[in-house]
């Protein structure tokens, strides 16, 4: 079958359906910045407009190196009119990082704000890996160049400077709108290419979970993670500008410009990581004016304890606190703990969106019944189209018609989901599997200890030895007895770890996650040292 | 790009990830008949089944003569996990109806109603246009029959009976799932296909438009309106189903059965006709026990007064009361009257919804400014594949890069759709168009007329004659001459019909459209006699 633009299903009409409706609501605030519906579709249909003039075509990847701003917006929405794969890089990756993704992903154009060009440049130099890129768009430049490592640069505003018909590309239903990298927390990073379909459901899926209302009552959601990663970008972004309401990028965390938005408008929706809620319920107190308003108090990585869940109802005395999960892969989010949960289940992951189907499976494809633990999978629409140029991690995320989440968990009696485990985490040792996880959480809760992973690393009596890697509570020193002692107290005698090595922090990708890899490598250097 | 069982957008999955969710909530009440989600799941997989054990295979057509009952969705939802096209068939239509509709759409398998088996007898034996139909299943047949105009027949609950494993088909996104025809208004019925992610798209949007909310405080949605047309199936019903709702289903609208369910169940939403309203409001009188719970208060076919909008107001005083318009040919709603229009723009059909982008076209194509009267046309991924066995008519419907609706009116400045004329409803008279909706609402402000049809016919002086047919309020007498005054004084003189013929009825279809091509054909026959 095939389709015509009528039907298309495409990211890029978001913004031209919504300006029909909303022309002069504010659609993106970036500090003084601020876009109507009118002006993004009209400047991201000049960026579509000014990629096909530079030669892209459909299923061409844009790389976007850029941190939260408007520019970051119209460039996504420009490469979906015209079928072009957008490639938000994370920021915080090294010039290797980024020519690794380049020699994978084959950009032909870089869109990169003022703050990576250093970056880009470096990269561009230094790893012939990076030949594919064509030209270089920068915005923001101070002082434009006209060549960056001999790439030739034009800056952002020509790029969208023409007044252009609308663009009109027929773009299918699973086309790849965007190409995300895993953080690769146990191994090189992958890229998840992800249908603009996929994509859409996701999005409406998200209006339903988290009550974007079209209309007067539309939404206002602070944006403060970074909109390189999926939550930000198709989580929390695309369902309030498919609803006609607001998103005010923030460029990093600040307490104190969250208040200000919360008294300064009308904010209905935050979504922050745990550590976040906290200091932006420090920093409100008793009266954060505004507060009453919001009515979603979003938040991610892990559970949060009962008694911070408290005190983020004390100030959002209206809101919702909901807990979401999902990976890149499935386009998040895919479970939501909701409130009705949060007394008894407080721990849980909770239930499934009402686009996904959450299993459990077996070790040989079976689906397990409610109770039984093991590896978390997923169906429906929201998932990935696959990963880039890798079969074989293809074969294995979607072996037994179901995507492998690498998780590991259980469905109680009610539907509600319990993590337990990650699979890559599992140290076998002495011919028992132990959580990693599990002792992890046993270790922080020494006093001493502020952070830990646990790894196996080989070993030739255990096959694996658990070993232990500790941060200690600034000003504080640890002992390795003294770990171990704690440990016995509260773990079996096999999961009690063999070695503990004191370090003064972890290796960790952007979001938080602590990168294991590494872990496990600098443990080989260090004992081959 | 191939899709697999994890990504596919199949409508066959509703009930799935629903009974993981609330496997013992209900999801269809159907008189003392309470399907929860899990024997809603169940039975649906096993129709799969036995579809495919009967040798149907994807893309095989499946007609349903059914009033509404819970056969009805499990007959939708088993063809869908299987990938086969579901036909319901309008059960008003004649066994000439019938015959043509399966002349064309070539069913394999017929799934009837007792109701219903002698029109489908009649149609099997009288017409061999039928011949595709390899095997009927009766539902609620008191005494079941071995064959019916000699081909097999077996009950419904035979085709349900097993308990079998999940059934599991690979459905193609733009698979069509369903094939309604249109009520034939202007020419001969045409086949509507409609793929799987069009009617899902439609399902999520109005799921955000109505506020449909998954959890604890999900809808309770009557059905009234027949499950064969598009609004009830795909507009009404599976919102619901795809956010845990319960839907009720009613074969006829009885007012006092309404407020039945109103005073038992927690009703949530209701959609009638404006006819309904009336008589439902009439009879709820002041006070309905459990009006208070309906936070959704819809109604079709054209704007209501602003007393009769009051009357529903005061009755269900916490509900919206929202106006939805839309087509068979683009899974509707199209365009929804929000209470924000209400007070200065009753008359209006409201804005687009967010998947839709709705516009204004000339008659070369070019989109027209706001303010401009022109064709209504629309964009959006819930538009149909396409009309079956019928290019020329594709041809039409999507020429310039838009679905033509056939209706015209304009958008006013704040983007609210106006509708004024149906394309085909335009007399051609002495050079100038004239408009039969507005004649046919001139001429229904004589207080002896009940009912009215405006065509034009041919005339060898003027081109076309405006025609009234008109239908006298019961216990008067209508004269030509008081009607051409009457309009004289309301019209331009060219509008003033040129002939006025009264008769006893109009013919219509079930939906109570006007049948224009069969008023003319009457004339045609009259003038002829």
């Amino acid at each position: 079958m095939t389709i015509n633009l009528v039907q298309r299903v495409c990211l890029g009409d978001l913004p031209t359906r919504a300006t029909q409706q909303f022309p002069h609501r504010p659609a993106v605030v970036d500090g003084n910045a601020v876009l109507t519906y009118s002006e993004l579709e009209a400047r991201s249909n000049a960026a579509a407009a000014g990629l096909l003039d530079l030669g892209l075509h459909r299923g061409d990847v844009v790389a976007i190196m850029m941190p939260n701003c408007w520019e970051f917006l119209v460039t996504f929405f420009g490469c979906a009119k015209i079928g072009a794969v957008c490639m938000p890089v994370n920021t915080g990756l090294t010039a290797e990082g980024v020519a690794f993704q380049f020699d994978d992903a084959r950009p032909a154009v870089v869109v990169v704000e003022e703050s990576l060009v250093a970056l880009l440049e470096t990269a561009l130099a230094a790893f012939p890996t990076t030949s594919s890129v064509q030209r270089v768009v920068t915005a923001r430049a101070d002082s434009p160049r006209s060549e960056l490592a001999g790439i030739p640069v034009m800056p952002f505003a020509a790029l969208i400077d023409a007044t252009v018909p609308p663009v009109e590309v027929i773009v299918e239903d699973r086309d790849i709108a965007q190409c995300l990298y895993t953080s690769g927390t146990t191994s090189r990073p992958k890229a998840v290419l992800t249908s603009h379909v996929a994509v859409m459901m996701a999005a409406l899926s998200t209006c339903v979970q988290f009550r974007h209302e079209r209309g007067d009552s539309c939404s206002v959601f602070p944006i403060v993670l970074p909109l390189f990663h999926v939550t930000a970008l198709n989580c929390l972004t695309l369902p309030v500008l498919l609803t006609g309401g607001t998103v005010v990028l923030h460029r990093s965390f600040d307490p104190n410009a969250l208040l200000h938005d919360l008294a300064a408008r009308q904010v209905t929706h935050l979504m922050l990581l745990p550590v976040m809620w906290g200091q932006l319920v420090d920093a409100a107190g008793k009266g954060a004016p505004g507060s009453e308003n919001v009515r979603m108090a979003i938040y991610a990585m892990a559970p949060m304890s009962q008694q911070r869940l408290d005190e983020i109802r004390e100030v959002f005395p209206n809101a919702d606190v909901v807990l979401g999960s999902g990976q890149t892969e499935f386009t998040p989010p895919s479970v939501l703990q909701w409130p009705s949960h949060q007394w008894d289940k407080n721990a849980s992951w909770g239930t499934a969106v009402i686009t996904t189907d959450v299993r459990i499976m077996g070790p040989n494809g079976e689906l397990l019944p409610r109770g039984q633990e093991g590896e978390i999978v997923y169906r429906g629409p929201q998932a990935m189209q696959g990963y880039g140029n890798n079969e074989a991690a293809n074969t294995a995320a979607f072996t037994h018609g179901w995507f492998h989440s690498g998780d590991v968990g259980y469905l109680d009696d009610e539907g509600v989901l319990w993590f337990t485990d990650r699979i890559k985490d599992i140290v076998k040792s002495g011919g028992e599997n132990v959580s990693s996880v599990e002792v992890e959480r046993a270790l922080l809760g020494h006093p001493d200890v502020a952070d830990c992973a646990v790894v196996g690393m080989p070993d030739d009596r255990w096959g694996e030895s658990v070993t232990a890697v500790v941060v200690p509570v600034p000003g504080r020193t640890i002992a390795d007895d003294a770990i171990r002692s704690f440990a016995k107290e509260h773990l079996a005698g096999y999961k009690v770890p063999k070695r503990v090595v004191v370090v003064d922090g972890l290796p960790k990708t952007s979001t938080g996650k602590i990168q294991k890899h590494r872990v496990r490598a600098q443990l080989e250097s260090r004992s081959q040292s």
